[in-house]
This record gives structure tokens, sequence and C-alpha cells, in this order.
């Protein structure tokens, strides 16, 4: 009997070309893809809810597969992919889903995270977790700046050459910066987003607050629909995808 | 003039050969004497309060350096190690100390912590820095068993061969296990300590807790000074050096 099992997976993406599949380079989705081979004896495909970029990490990364494999229950392959896989991925949760589940068409909510280490030093094990700038922005202004964002948008300003959706439209449900410990964390929720979308909103955002601009500015960017008028891009370290949801009313 | 200038320094001890320069591999003082050497334009000698082993994290290991460069005030190190130095290690201070202050000879205490996770998978960016076991002990009874250690011993069940200490002696302030967030913690401090002693203190302690063993089986292994008696060695990666205190009355 064919089983659709849905897996949460969390990465450290320094290591990694990205989630997906490449002809060069060790990619999540490539690496989760070896180890279900090995367990089934034949290619199995994964699907994941969206790509990230390389460098970019995961706490709850959402992908589902088939598995006609009778003998091992949903919740058991947490710990046979766990064996086999490297340690800078891990399998959170193994669950069984209904056939129709498919990890990216029917997620309905992403939510990312961006760390930032403003001012001083990182110490070493955060590093990899991070963007340090040397400027210390004022939160209150920066979530002034945000706050444009929530809303339905054409975010054409916000991506990178190259992206492939058609329409640049997106509905964004949070944005907004918060302290957390020694952090600063920008959080953004939203149905879907585009390529480089989140870099570039944390780096536009940083230098328009530092550069002293208000959220009017902001606004005209938004609008211009015009990539030349965005900021630099945030590195990739500093971003986590937290958390997929499929149900709409669960919006936190 | 002559100055005698101290460092914090906090490293991740995964891409290290441990922190004494060795003729071959990467080390920590191996790199802070390299950025030494290019703002001196000369060799110049790096002492550390300890060594630590391949592995081995710090958050405040002391070290100290002469430097006759009078146009850079003390504080300024920091920043100019910093801008030189790989991004595994970082310095966290830098000050001027009296000519007599010795890394190594004068500390007092060293407080080490040793991380765990027990049971269950580890997220990927906690996994370079615990030990992850698959048993579950009693916080309780590890405290029990830990209790013997406390006071002036002669610690060689704990060593590894080839510790080049003529007393084997050491006094111990606190050995104790408390749980921090999902995180099992050992907490050590003594004046000084053997090689490997500490990871080989909380290898033994987990497998006489998993064995049901009570703390007159824990007394009796260490007063039988035999290395044979001492259980496994737990790994490097679970071990910080946290501080090291010059002034006895600091004991925290």
């Amino acid at each position: 009997m064919k089983r659709n099992i849905k897996l949460t997976v969390s990465y450290d993406g320094t290591d990694f070309n990205g989630w997906q599949v490449q002809t060069n380079g060790r990619t999540v989705q490539g690496e989760i893809e070896k180890a279900l081979g090995i367990i089934h004896q034949e290619k199995i495909k994964l699907t994941g809810s969206g790509r990230t970029d390389s460098g970019v990490h995961a706490k709850g990364q959402i992908a589902n597969f088939y598995t006609e494999k009778d003998n091992i229950p949903a919740d058991k392959f947490t710990a046979a992919l766990n064996s086999m896989l490297p340690r800078d991925i891990r399998i959170l949760k193994a669950e069984a889903v209904s056939d129709e589940f498919h990890s990216r068409f029917d997620a309905k909510i992403r939510i990312y995270r961006y760390y930032i280490k403003a001012g001083g030093s990182c110490e070493p094990w955060h590093d990899r977790y991070c963007w340090r700038t040397r400027h210390v922005p004022d939160i209150g202004r920066l979530n002034r700046l945000a706050a444009p964002l929530s809303g339905i948008h054409d975010f054409t300003t916000f991506t990178a050459a190259g992206d492939p959706s058609k329409s640049k439209i997106r509905q964004l449900y949070t944005a907004a910066f918060t302290i957390e410990g020694a952090f600063l964390v920008f959080k953004i929720a939203g149905n879907a987003f585009l390529w480089r979308m989140v870099r570039s909103l944390v780096g536009t955002l940083m230098q328009l607050e530092e550069g002293g601009a208000g959220s009017d500015e902001m606004r005209r960017i938004l609008t211009s629909l015009d990539r030349s008028e965005a900021g630099t891009t945030a590195p990739a370290r500093g971003l986590f995808l937290e958390k997929v949801l499929y149900d709409e009313r669960s919006i936190i």
C-alpha cells in the first residue's frame, strides 16, 4: 500500500548548495533522497515546500515522499533517516498524511527569521547563523520602515534577476523586528516568497535605517517595482526557514 | 615601553588541532600568533592559561603576550586581531596588565562546562557543541555520583596516558549537573585539571549512572588511582573552557 510521508526537517545550510538537487554540489534534498534510496533500494523523489538558497538554514522545512515499504511505521523514518544522514541535517518528525498532501502546493504560510548581531563581535558558535553589522540600528525606526510591507503587494523590487514566478504578488502577514537575547531578529510571514526576497528586504531596511530614511521612502521603493531601487541583499547565513503552515487559520 | 596584554578568547574548537602550536595542523595559539606577527612584523609568543584538546571549545580562554608597539592602545588589539583572525576565533577583550601577570602560572581557578543532549536528536546548529546520548540519565543520581569529587584528591584514575604533570593532586570546588534548556550540563571548577580529566569524569559518571552504581562505587574508582577503572572518555565536542579566574576569592 502506498503511503505519503511528511517530513519536518532542520538543517545547517552552511555547507550545502541549497535545498534543491543540482548537477553539482551537496544539497539537502540530494542527501535525503540518497538516504531514502538506500532504505527503498530504488530512487525516491522528495518534494520540498520550497527551495532555500545556498547557506540558508531551516528549523522546520517540510517535505514529502511516497513509500510502498509496509514494514516501516511512519514515525520510524525519523530514526532510520537520521542514522544515515550527515549531522548537519536532522529529521525532526515523520508522519503519514493523506495521499493528496503536497508540501509545496498545499503550503499556506511560510515563516522566516533573520538574525542580526549588531555592533560588537559575535561568538564563534553564532557566527554561522547571523549577519554581523557594525552599525547598531534603532529597532523602533526599523519597525516603522517595515510597516508598509504587510498586506498584498507586488514585490518585484525585492527579488533577484532570474526569479521564475510569473506573478510577483505576495501577501505578507507579519514583517517586524524583535530582540532575542543578543540578536536583532526580523520575523516575516507570508503566503510565499520570491527568490532572495527576505534577504533583499532585510538589506534594504537596514540600509534605509542607517541612512535616516522614513517609511514614505520604503513605500516609494516598494511601489517602484524597480529592482535597482532595492538595497544590498543581506547574507544567507542569517536566514532560517522557521515553519511552513498548511492551515490558514493557524496564522500566529 | 614594553606592555603585557591579556586577551580573553573564545573559539569553536571543531576545526582546530587544539590550542597549542603543533608541527602539523591548525591551532588556536598558532592562528593568534600569526595575526600578532603581522601586526608587529616580528614573531610574538602567546602564553595561554592551559591547553585545550582538539575539538574542545572556549568561551573565556585567557592568554597574554608582550608588545612594544606604543601606537596601539591595549583595547584596540581586540578589533585589530579580530579583523585578521578566522571567524572561529574571536577576541572578546584585550587589556593591559602588570608586567608580572602570567596567564598560566597565575590562574587560580578554571571553570569548564560539558553539554549533553540526552535522548532524541539534536538540532544541527547544536551538534558541534554537545554529546548526544541515547540514554536519558537521572540528574539526582548523577549529582549523588559526582558528590565525592569535590575537595582535594589524587585524580590519577581520570587522566590519560601521557599526562605530563608530576603531581596528580588537584582541588575541585564544584562538580555538579544542572539543566539548561534542552541540555544537561556538567559544571566543574578546580584549581587545575589533568589531561582529559573532565571528559573522563563525564564519561565515567554517565556510565555509572546508566549501570545503576552508587556514590560508594564512584569513591572506590577515584581512590583506586587506576586508570583502567575509569569509564569511557566523553567526546571533545561537548566541552567548553568557560572561564579562568585569577583571584581565589572570586570563586562562584
